[in-house]
C-alpha cells in the first residue's frame, strides 16, 4: 500500500537532435501526459545555453520531469504519480518510444508506504496559485 | 561519478497546520532553495481542495518537488541537483528542521552514472521560455 508510483529513468545513448531542443521536449512531455490520462496543472521548460532542456509538469497527481545533457545522450526523467501505476507506465512508455534511447536504466519506487493509493487529489481548484 | 544527486524522501508525522496552506508551503521551498544556493528559474504552487498542496521548483541544478497530504501529516519530497551534493543536502536540511517530521525515511541516489557532476549546467538563458 503506498500513496504513489515514482518511476525514476535515466535514459541513455539518445540521439543529441531529439534532446537539444526546448520545443521537441515540449512535445514529448506534453504527449505523456496526454497518453498517461494524466491532469495537468502547470508546466514549465528551459532552453539552456549552450545546449539542455529542463522541463518539469505539475500535475494533479503529482509531476514529471525531464532533464537532458545532450552532450552526453543523456535524459533523467522522472515520473511521479497518484492513482493508478499505469498512469506512469503508460505516459513512461510513450517517452520511450519518442526518445528512442540506447539504453534505459530505472526504477520503480513506491511512495508513501503505508498510505492508500486512493488518496490521490481529484478536486482541483479551478484558479491555479 | 555521475551527474547529480537525487534525495528521495517521505517526511511522515508531520503537523498538518504546517503542510496545509500554499503560502506556508512557498516560504519553505523558497527558503530551501536559498538556503542551498540553488539558482531558481521557475516554481509554481498549488494548493488543492478540500487540503494538500503541491509544489515545483525548476532550477539550474535540476528540480525540487514538493507534495502533501495534510490528513495524512505526510509530505514527499524530491531534491535533484547537479553540482556539489553539499547543496541538496543543505535544502534537505532545511526543510526538515522547517516542516518537524516525526520520522525521515529517504535514500541518495546517484543519477546519470558514468557522468560528469561538473557538467551542471551554469549558463542561463535570462529569458525563459
Amino acid at each position: 500500500m503506498s500513496i504513489g508510483i515514482h518511476i525514476i529513468a535515466d535514459l541513455k545513448g539518445v540521439e543529441s537532435g531529439k534532446i537539444s531542443n526546448v520545443e521537441e521536449v515540449r512535445k514529448i512531455m506534453e504527449g505523456a501526459v496526454k497518453a498517461g490520462d494524466l491532469t495537468k496543472i502547470r508546466s514549465h521548460y528551459h532552453q539552456f545555453t549552450p545546449e539542455g532542456v529542463s522541463g518539469i509538469i505539475l500535475i494533479a497527481e503529482s509531476h514529471l520531469s525531464f532533464h537532458t545533457w545532450p552532450e552526453y545522450g543523456l535524459v533523467t526523467l522522472d515520473i511521479f504519480t497518484c492513482g493508478p501505476t499505469e498512469k506512469a507506465e503508460t505516459a513512461f512508455e510513450y517517452i520511450i518510444d519518442k526518445v528512442s534511447p540506447q539504453t534505459v536504466e530505472y526504477k520503480e519506487i513506491e511512495r508513501g508506504m503505508e498510505y492508500p493509493r486512493g488518496s490521490q487529489k481529484k478536486e482541483l481548484e479551478i484558479g491555479a496559485v
